[in-house]
């Protein structure tokens, strides 16, 4: 049994709608955990003998703000190679599209990534996750997707499953992302496969499914087609959905029931009514739409429309290298109209509502004990600061962990 | 005697225009310093024994790329207060221009700052400056500003005078700015005691001369006529121009021989003409127009328009809260028009242009030995890896600081 006690923690966000208006602050409080799951968060001065275990890790965090830890809900983790070539050429006037049309882009990181090992994937991904983990990131999402073949899909979901063995790497959620590059010719023969061998395959490693609907990528009908195969093997659906241009993704993740619809830098209002009344998240990815030069995602509008809404890195060698969540909220806040504190609900409870996870992203009794000590009082100062490192101390499954 | 020799650099990064195309690369090179000053910058195979003394230091940057220290040459590194409500604020939709008319703004941080002791207000500058050290900036510049009082204007100068002291930040430079909040009723009275007692006090502690030139703040005239007694005292002009509207501040800057002119986020064509015949650097902060949601600072055109162009942070408690020059990268390529190439030699060769300063900025024998190694072996990962933490270890002065 391990128990863990943080006193006096100047603002605990909880994230708790029952706290009051988000991030549901309480002051002078204090977070208990026995076995990694939340049994007291509340003011400090309300905690008696009884909710503290005697052998607990005690953690004075005064002048310290406390908040869930972030669930990075969208993330390309798992590749190899480089493409800071890409990033320089797009800087000189080469689009995104340009560079995909001249074999780089998705095309070239499978290059790199289809032959590896997976011991090659796997420690290409951890020192990536361990710097999310420095930065806050309790919960990460990791798809495959750069094979472009049955068997390197697998390899990469299950380079992303050898992290789970290690403590200072995020809890990791895994999704079967097998339409994403997109084969020379005809892609019917390599669709087959996926919806075949592929979801059959997966179903075993991998929660969700998703892929990229986009011109140039796949179509609505071909991600449908894929859908129904994955549900019938039991992988829950998510769409990179109007990223580029519109084409009527997220109208499908609607209609689908999908768990998320992300991107959707170019949805329409009606888009996001569908989403929302549909239930599905939709995941901003800000930090890729700085990096491409498009209009930023649609925060406010999102919010507006019912949705529940998610931030995420989308962590990947092409569009934005990113490890960073705070740097996420930063950019929320700074582009796609979220306040600070819809930011933070976003980076965190919006994130595990993505994931389907219902035991985390809130600070409750009953809850996984995922935190983020601040070495500041003031909560707001993660998006406020910066590019800053605010944090003082990553708490995992009612581990605090050294950062 | 101090000696260093940094050996096998896989990219170094010379920022020198007699070595190619900017940013002036030599693979597997060599950096050799003596008492802090370059001695050899060149390909590794070319050391013999001559030029390495006995008693180096010697670090092996193999698998390390290394770049010039950043010079960040427009902060407000003094302050005291916190800001984080307007941060807020301005997120649920209220403007600069309408926190600044209600009290808050700079006004708020004059409150918080004017009354403050210099130990204080070096307390609060050094905990910023060391965090600049440690993200790779080897040269600050420091402006007053938030006294709006003969006796506070000076005490900000000289809490920043104390950083001196130190080795673990950077290198400073020093800049009068009185003219930035604004007194209430008339002016004049303000300014006459910045133009008599304040620039001849100033000019023993500072180099530069700065304002704020903008609608509800300072008139091109009230900024002419300070420059005016600020040149007479021996300090050189710099101004804040055209940040959130066209005031003729850049023509002014042009007009004067300033040593620079900041912000230019509504310059035009011919404002960025004046500045690049007259010799004026453009001083970009990319940072502070994405908080504030206005258009990005002019990169591409200033460069076009034959301007030197710098980056800096603008670090300050309102508009823009950063300490990162590689942050500050990255928004320059992703918002501005620079390529990588150009936003590094604008962080280190640019920056310290615009602070008329031409020991440094370029890794070349004969000037100050300040660099950053990186834990990368590729300079363009400092812009790529967004929000990423890609340092090694910063030399500064010749001394490898342990970061």
């Amino acid at each position: 049994m391990t128990a863990l006690a943080v006193r006096h923690i100047a603002e605990l966000c909880t994230c708790d709608p029952a706290r009051g208006p988000a991030p549901g602050v309480i002051r002078d409080a204090a977070l208990v955990a026995r076995d990694g799951v939340i049994t007291f968060a509340g003011p400090d001065a309300a905690l008696d003998g009884h909710t503290v275990p005697a052998d607990a890790v005690e953690i004075d965090a005064r002048g310290s703000a406390v908040v869930p830890g972030f669930v990075d809900s969208h993330t390309h983790l798992v590749w190899l190679g480089d493409r800071g070539d890409e990033y320089a050429a797009r800087a000189a006037g080469r689009t995104y599209e340009e560079i995909a049309a001249s074999g780089g882009g998705i095309r070239a990181t499978i290059r790199a990534t289809a032959p590896a090992s997976i011991d090659d994937l796997a420690g290409a991904a951890r020192a990536r996750a361990r710097r999310m983990l420095r930065a806050g990131t309790t919960t990460v999402e990791v798809k495959s997707g750069y094979g472009l073949d049955h068997d390197a899909e697998m390899r990469q979901l299950d380079a992303a499953a050898r992290l789970r063995a290690d403590a200072d790497v995020p809890d990791v959620a895994l999704t079967y992302l097998p339409l994403h590059g997109v084969p020379d010719g005809d892609h019917s023969a390599y669709i087959d496969d996926v919806c075949e061998r592929g979801v059959r395959n997966a179903a075993s490693r991998a929660a969700f499914a998703d892929a990229f609907c986009e011109v140039g990528a796949y179509s609505v009908e071909e991600c449908e087609r894929f859908f129904a195969a994955a549900r019938a093997s039991g992988l829950r659906p998510k769409l990179h959905a109007e990223q580029r241009s519109r084409t009527g993704g997220a109208l499908l993740a609607a209609r689908c029931g999908a768990v998320s619809a992300d991107h959707l830098d170019h949805a329409t209002a009606s888009d996001l009514d569908a989403l929302g009344s549909a239930g599905v998240a939709a995941v901003l990815l800000p930090g890729a739409a700085l990096v491409l030069g498009g209009p930023p995602p649609p925060g406010r509008r999102a919010l507006d429309a019912g949705c529940t809404v998610a931030l995420a890195t989308d962590c990947n060698p092409g569009t934005c290298y990113s490890e960073s969540m705070p740097l996420m909220m930063s950019l929320a806040v700074a582009t796609t109209g979220l306040t600070p504190a819809e930011a933070l609900v976003a980076a965190t409870t919006g994130g595990a509502a993505a994931l389907a996870l219902t035991d985390r992203g809130v600070l409750r009794p009953g809850c996984r004990c995922d935190a983020v000590i601040l070495d500041t009082p003031h909560w707001v100062d993660l998006g406020y600061h910066l590019g800053g490192d605010v944090v003082r101390c990553v708490i995992r499954g009612g581990r605090a962990m050294v950062t």
